[in-house]
């Protein structure tokens, strides 16, 4: 359990260190700067690379909205459930540290949103609370619809960390002007803490939307579409 | 065959929702926005991870021309062709219909051409209807030939998806400035009926062309290339 | 013999296709364009899909400098190398004509470099004709090495056409503003054809300096690297 | 052992030239240029394609720190770093030098910094010295993660170079405003010969950090992770 714990802790500090970092450091540098592709690719990079390495000891979630829906769909213990949560929280809260403490060696540096999910004013887009509420969900449900399906034992052997990580991407591509995307509470959880806007106090929406759409997505899979 | 036709209508839906989404929502956000490079992989990557997701279970056409083209190459029942085409066409207009709700929550929303295809006054590039013909011709018969030839019995086992998948980013790389790329009739109906534009008069093009182009690329594949 | 001619003619026309037209389309549109990064990936991709399409049927070189360091590594017959030249040729120089046709149905269309290779003057970056030629040199012979690579009996199987199709699109990200790449004879001498420019006139160098580069890099992989 | 070395020479080589030649040649073209998202790329693939090209010889290091972690993750023979780690070297300068004779041959080349690494006024964000230190240790220890991970004996057979490779490109999409991203001092040490910034006074922190962060992330995977 220690080594399943330690491959989600190190998985998530990953992803968030990875596709968070991305954004603040890279995203808007001035001519060069990777944009919302770059930071697309990031997010999804991240979920690929760590997939293949820790993916056999954990099951590579490194997201609680994943571990729900995987509970679902019957591919995890219940008891395993919180252990998770909490290593996957403690590995995003510990990269939002670790990327603070870089961006702070340059003397124009200013948290602002620090790569945190938003809707209203704190949507880069300024789109409303129920655009950021429906695309969540719906975003969250076709994730875990592609993580069960590229998982199981009809699909293809050893390629369901491409087809994971590259749907984290196309889910960025479509949806960071909306929310600057989460699909995933522990990234949104441990940006949130650093930021001096009022990502906090919208947190709630990156818990309740995504895991809602996790849940929708097993549901959805186990009914129409799964034998196993 | 319940299973087959939600297979399809969430694989369409998706390529919808990711592709088009993509479009609407972030190609032109400023300074970041993802322009045709980043709707070109959205694309791409909505068939690449649904193929891994449910290939297994229809196919994974979400496309009715490749529907066409697969029954005149051997691979699919006559009898699950108009089937196929609904469902891929319900969840072309469903994920229309969502982006279409999500896009509307912010306060400079309109819907102009809404991704949709065209040539003329509504091709991006101002392209003529011959160039779109051509194109959109040219491209769904190589875009068969590669799908037929891919998941032919010589191919590599398991990377189909990835091939296929690039190979719509590919097409797209090509051909957003001539005709905002179709290849696809059922994306093309999904967004033309919210499209404030005048796409949906252009949409028989965009059935015809692809339609054509993929008969032609199975009835090449089978005459000179294919043994399977 | 018919169906591997014929596949060499179709994948190259598709590499001449996707990868120049996707310069000659999208790559300067304004604001939106996917400049050289997008081509870059638009030749890669050409290759990578072609590969798993009909590389089981003719070997998917698509280039005469493939041919020919595939002949020179052992891996092709020697009376097969002018016949595949030929089909190379007529697919590159067939597609660069309905490139051209499509282009034409837009009332600004001028052909200008169309996509041509050169240097000096036609170069994209003024690099003159020394950096051209060791460029094109390194890049054919680096080509080959992953070429022999990664379809050796000790490579992975099945994974050569993702390696094979990446390595020309990292050749095109370092190379295009030098001679707008080449290292493919075939593909220099389509558009050649059409240009408005003397690309025509710097020909000798794209068949040169790719065979070349191209027989240095088969022969390396033979005396240092390779066991079949 | 000629053979290995010769594949870390060439392999090497190939990601400097193929890397930094992005970098130098094609970053900043005007208008289409590929920004740091090309280069990102361009360091990946050099990486994902020379190891399915070679790395079923030498193993497909192509880093000195990751030479260092898979001796200490007891992958590799003690006897074999020093020599793997000159054929690096010989490698990285050898393209550094290639690559300054193709860049000479434009009017307008001046070397600046050639795509070396550095911190503080070296720094493309002028991060300082701290926040270099930080980010080449954590990215580092990621990077053995990954390998040693994707290449165990329960990760998924073949998929090794594309995580390893995309690995490298999502290290870049973080870190090149910190740094310009070394995780290499092979790669560092040639292109700071050729800089004409005071690149090579700060080579000392790319070669040390690069190698302690592959011993911790060596010594993280030995301690909490594998088994084999």
């Amino acid at each position: 359990m220690l080594n399943k714990l330690t491959a989600e802790f190190i998985g998530t500090f990953w992803l968030v260190f990875g596709g968070c970092g991305s954004a603040i450091l890279a995203a808007t540098f001035p001519e060069l700067g990777i944009g919302f592709l770059g930071v697309a690719f990031a997010f999804g990079l991240s979920v690929l690379t760590m997939a293949y390495a820790v993916g056999h000891i954990s099951g590579g979630h490194f997201n609680p909205a994943v571990s729900l829906g995987l509970l679902i769909g019957g591919r995890m213990q219940s008891r395993e459930l919180l252990p998770y949560w909490a290593a996957q929280l403690a590995g995003a809260i510990a990269a939002s540290l670790v990327l603070f403490i870089i961006a702070s060696g340059n003397d124009t540096f200013a948290p602002e949103s620090f790569a945190s999910n938003g809707y209203g004013d704190l949507s880069p887009g300024e789109f409303n609370m129920v655009s950021a509420l429906i695309i969540e969900i719906v975003l969250t449900a076709f994730f875990l619809l592609i993580i069960l399906g590229a998982t199981s034992k009809q699909a293809p052997k050893g390629f369901a960390p491409i087809a994971i990580g590259l749907s984290l991407t196309l889910i960025h591509l479509i949806s960071i002007p909306v929310t600057n995307t989460s699909v995933n509470p522990a990234r949104s959880t441990g940006v949130a803490l650093f930021a001096e806007t009022a990502a906090l106090g919208q947190l709630w929406l990156f818990w309740l939307a995504p895991l809602l759409g996790a849940a929708l997505g097993a549901m959805t899979w186990k009914v129409f579409l799964g034998k196993d």
